[in-house]
C-alpha cells in the first residue's frame, strides 16, 4: 500500500505492530510452558496479561485515529518468534533454553521499544495527544519487562553457566 | 543444532549475529542511497563503516573461542530488513520515506543492543573476558547509533509532519 505522508505511515506501522501483539498473545504462553525457571515463567505469563492490554490500547489508537483495527504481516515479528522456537527447541538442557529464552523476549521486547518509540514520536507530531499517550505507555511498559529480564537473566544465567563448568 | 550448554548457546547466537552484521553490511548502502536527507544518508554511510569493524570484531570472537566464522541464517535479521525495503518501496514521498527508513534502522539497532548484550554477559560468565570487551564495544556503538537515530529524527519527523499539513 502506497503512503504518502507521515499518518499514513503510523497507520501502516500501528497495523504492523498489531499483528506483531497479537502474534505474541498466542507466543508467549508456549515460551511460559518451556520456562524451567518459575521466576522467568511467571515473568513471561505477566507480560502476557500486559500486552493482552497493549493490543487493547492499538485498538483504542485505531479508533482514535479512525481506522479500523486490522493487522498486516510484521516479517520482522515472524523472525523474531521464529528465533525463540528455535532455541526451545536446539537446547537440550533447562538453564541453558531459560538464557536462550530470556535473550530471544529481551529482543522482542527491544524490536517492541524501537517500534513504540517510533510511533509515540509520530503521534505526537501528528497532534494525536490521546495516541502518543497510550502508545507512551505501552512504551513503558515494554521497557520495564526488558530490565525485569535482565534481573531474571542474571540469575538464570549464572546457573547455566555453573552446569556448563559442571558438564 | 543441539545446544547443551552455555557455550553452545554463545556460539549459535554468535553464529546468527554474524550472518546479521554481514547481511547489513550489503544492506545499509542501498538505505543510504534511498535516503533523501544528506544528514540521514551519511549517518547511514558512517554507520556502515562501523558495521565492517563489527563483522571484523565478531570474527575475534570466534577466533578467542576456537571456532571458525561460520553465520547461519538470522530470521530476525531477514524480516527486519525485509521490512526497511517494504518501507522504501511504499513511501512516495521523501520526508515519509525518511521517517520510515529512520524507524528500520532504529528497530535493526535495537535488535543488535539486545543481541549484543546478550553475547557480552554470557562472554561474562563463561570467563571470556576478551570477547566480552569486543562485545562491549560493538554495543556502546549501537546505542549511540541508535540515539543519533533519533536526533535526526527529530529533524526528519518535523519535516514529513510539514509536508503532511501542508499537502
Amino acid at each position: 500500500m502506497p503512503m504518502h505522508s507521515l499518518a499514513d505511515l503510523f497507520h501502516e506501522t500501528l497495523r504492523d505492530l498489531y499483528y506483531a501483539e497479537k502474534k505474541l498473545v498466542r507466543t508467549l504462553p508456549k515460551m511460559a510452558k518451556k520456562a524451567s525457571s518459575p521466576e522467568l515463567a511467571k515473568a513471561i505469563t505477566n507480560h502476557l496479561r500486559e500486552t493482552e492490554g497493549q493490543v487493547k490500547r492499538l485498538e483504542q489508537v485505531f479508533d482514535l485515529i479512525g481506522k479500523t483495527a486490522r493487522g498486516k504481516r510484521c516479517p520482522a515479528m515472524d523472525g523474531l518468534v521464529e528465533e525463540g522456537e528455535e532455541v526451545i527447541k536446539e537446547a537440550d538442557d533447562d538453564a541453558t533454553r531459560d538464557a536462550g529464552i530470556i535473550a530471544a523476549a529481551q529482543a522482542v521486547e527491544h524490536y517492541e521499544i524501537a517500534r513504540y518509540g517510533a510511533l509515540a514520536e509520530w503521534a505526537k507530531l501528528l497532534g494525536e495527544g490521546e495516541a502518543k499517550e497510550l502508545l507512551g505507555q505501552t512504551l513503558e511498559q515494554e521497557k520495564n519487562a526488558d530490565t525485569l529480564l535482565s534481573d531474571i537473566a542474571d540469575t538464570i544465567n549464572q546457573q547455566a553457566e555453573r552446569q556448563a563448568a559442571a558438564a
